[in-house]
């Protein structure tokens, strides 16, 4: 009998769609050569002028797992620059990333249900409890960003399907 | 102390994001009016040609949401026809999701971790049990729909901002 947990429901999950979205940045490149393009032009694109830029999203995805795991677990993570200028940069980002939470023992992050975890926001610091932080902050934006960047690649020509989004799915 | 479980893990997120939708929807509205022209315009917008309509998108993220239910707890949900053909219509899905979603005990959903459950997909069914069903197929869907939802409204310049997707963040 399995239990879900904070840990089983948090780092599985980001682990699972940084690996996936690696699919997507494979197959962006070879859509570019084929294409004849610089790969590092999706790199800039945005749905919307004033929206975040590919970069930027991928980014933030790993940001909202890196935090999540240091927030809850208490144990320091990697420092990351923000220069990444390369698919192949963002993907060992995503790669790093998912190396780090995976890295951190389950028992860590397990029962932080009530801790309080506290939030630097532009509007000022917002304390949450471990549960709502992870329910209503981590895993929304993490999807946003995720499901931003692979909107990106779609609206760019790159050929996406779903089970590229969700990766195999087995019994 | 309060523990992550089956229903805490899933219907609170699906509540929270189908209202906060809503309100992306009013301001779809308002943006619509202020510009003069018929918010239905919005209903067959897609981010890329083979991608699907924002009709669609809301109402697999509303069915994603009914169906975890139905399947996590055994209790029969609503039938919704597909036919939403206004912003009034797909605010009322949504509402209505919301509702039956909330109408379950959590009793009902909590502990099925280790169920089965059996998805029917184009390429033949694929049995999950209960946990990884929440965790791999209907969060990342219910996200992913969510989130091209609001990238086709900012796509088409309606002003919302990750605040609007989060919604309220309270202590």
């Amino acid at each position: 009998m399995t239990t879900l947990s904070m840990h089983s429901a948090s780092v599985p999950i980001f682990t699972r769609m940084l690996g996936n979205a690696g699919t997507w940045l494979d197959k962006a490149q070879a859509h570019a050569e084929a294409k004849k393009f610089d790969p590092s032009v999706y790199l800039t694109t945005r749905l919307a002028p004033d929206m975040l830029p590919f970069t930027t999203q991928i980014q933030i995805a790993c940001d909202m797992a890196k935090f999540a795991v240091v927030r809850l677990s208490g144990v320091d993570g990697p420092t990351f620059d923000d220069t990444e200028k390369t698919l192949d940069e963002l993907r060992e980002r995503m790669r790093a990333t998912a190396a780090f939470v995976q890295s951190v023992p389950a028992a860590k992050i397990d029962g932080t249900e009530d801790k309080d975890i506290t939030i630097p926001r532009r509007a000022g610091p917002l304390t949450l409890k471990g549960e709502a932080y992870l329910k209503h902050f981590v895993l929304p934006n993490f999807y946003f960003h995720m499901t931003t960047t692979y909107a990106l690649l779609r609206h760019n020509g790159v050929e996406l399907g779903k089970m590229d989004f969700l990766g195999a799915l087995q019994a």
